[in-house]
């Protein structure tokens, strides 16, 4: 069975979380978006699914992971899903649970990242908001980013060597924190050299997965869409503080 | 078993919904932080868990359920736990997910209506960011409120008679959407009454549930924790737009 993936196709966003998890799992998925039109890709395929008119169940808003007869909507509940078939996840109750808390409190902090340059209104231009987002950004900077990074840095120091979040094997949520660790390089260069110097095993824990070799190939190939000013993830220098 | 819930002791909060759905399965539970201090209660108690010197598998933040040996943190999760023990979920997968996939969206709309008050900070006071609350309160209101009320709404009519969301039964959802009007109710009452009108089906699965004898006991009961100003739902009459 092939996966179908729907998210924008211009972007890493939300979807890039479902995308390092197929890949990691050798899955046979297509990003339909990044379909030609003639092929029915383009944004319009995955707008078409949100049509309670046409579509049964359909999500609030986009990613969205067509499997069979079943499309699974919320980034944290197509990785459960995806943790469950391909061994991202512990397969115990409890170990089960534990991997889905994480990856639900990383949802928590793309949230805050997000906000910090659309800390008004989505649908609003950055430029309509850059007083608010300069306050949000630095209180984010200054208590948010080490609150939550702290906070991962303190569950890999009680699991052990810096290499997974859960027990001894690579899940979903480790393949997350990589991705957090990515987004706020690219995005607040210069406050995340000091933060990673201050946690160091998130940082030792992004190169592990930075290496895994189906992890390495994707990073190299055009699947990787390269973050941009339109994702959760974006640089505006002003945003960005040093000390 | 007696379930052992941590949360704030004086707001409904995030712990609300944990409560609900507790409630609905008739669960003996006993919520901590609600003992006298004597009896091991207080705040204190809900922050000795987030200890990761002191506790394996530290929640970020509350509410966390204690279920025999485990420790399940975050509210989405928690109730995905007790969907499952209950039967306030549907067993199979497809309704498994999509009845959490609902949660999630409800978790996404919580974590708004909370902005609404504390746009820039959540570790500032409200009048440290009056201005921007009020823009963000004004957004809220006109497009996501109506973005998401409008949404579940849409999951109404296709599944029916505006009782439940998923199925023919109560599920942890319909508990969730249940609390989503009493709060939005109690902080936005002049344009909730807009919205309701607007909104039908979400109105009547609010009063459906509100009547269901185990909610209805809770609700009468010291239990439920009046709102208040402390908690995510708050009333600011100039937040408040009646337009």
């Amino acid at each position: 069975m092939r996966y179908e993936l729907y998210y924008w196709a211009e972007i890493q966003g939300r979807g890039e979380f479902v995308r390092l998890a197929l890949e990691e799992a050798g899955a046979d998925y297509v990003d339909v978006a990044r379909l030609a039109e003639s092929e029915g890709g383009g944004d319009d395929a995955v707008v078409r699914m949100m049509d309670a008119q046409q579509v049964a169940n359909p999500a609030f808003a986009p990613p969205y992971l067509r499997a069979g007869r079943l499309v699974i909507g919320q980034t944290a509940n197509i990785l459960l899903f995806l943790g469950d078939r391909h061994k991202l996840a512990p397969s115990a109750e409890s170990g089960r649970l534990w991997t889905h808390q994480l990856q639900l409190t990383i949802a928590d902090l793309v949230q805050e990242v997000h906000d910090t340059h659309h800390p008004i209104a989505s649908a609003l231009y950055y430029e309509d908001q850059k007083p608010e987002a300069r306050r949000r950004a630095e209180d984010f900077l200054e208590n948010r980013a080490p609150k939550y990074l702290g906070y991962f840095d303190g569950i890999l120091v009680q699991n052990g060597d810096g290499r997974y979040l859960i027990g001894r094997r690579t899940t979903y949520a480790d393949l997350s924190l990589f991705q957090i660790v990515e987004g706020l390089r690219y995005a607040f260069p210069k406050a995340m050299k000091r933060l990673e110097r201050r946690f160091k095993r998130v940082s030792q824990l992004h190169d592990f997965i930075g290496e895994k070799p189906r992890i390495r190939a994707y990073l190299e190939s055009t699947r990787r869409i390269p973050f941009n000013q339109m994702g959760i993830f974006r640089r505006y220098a002003e945003l960005d503080r040093k000390r």
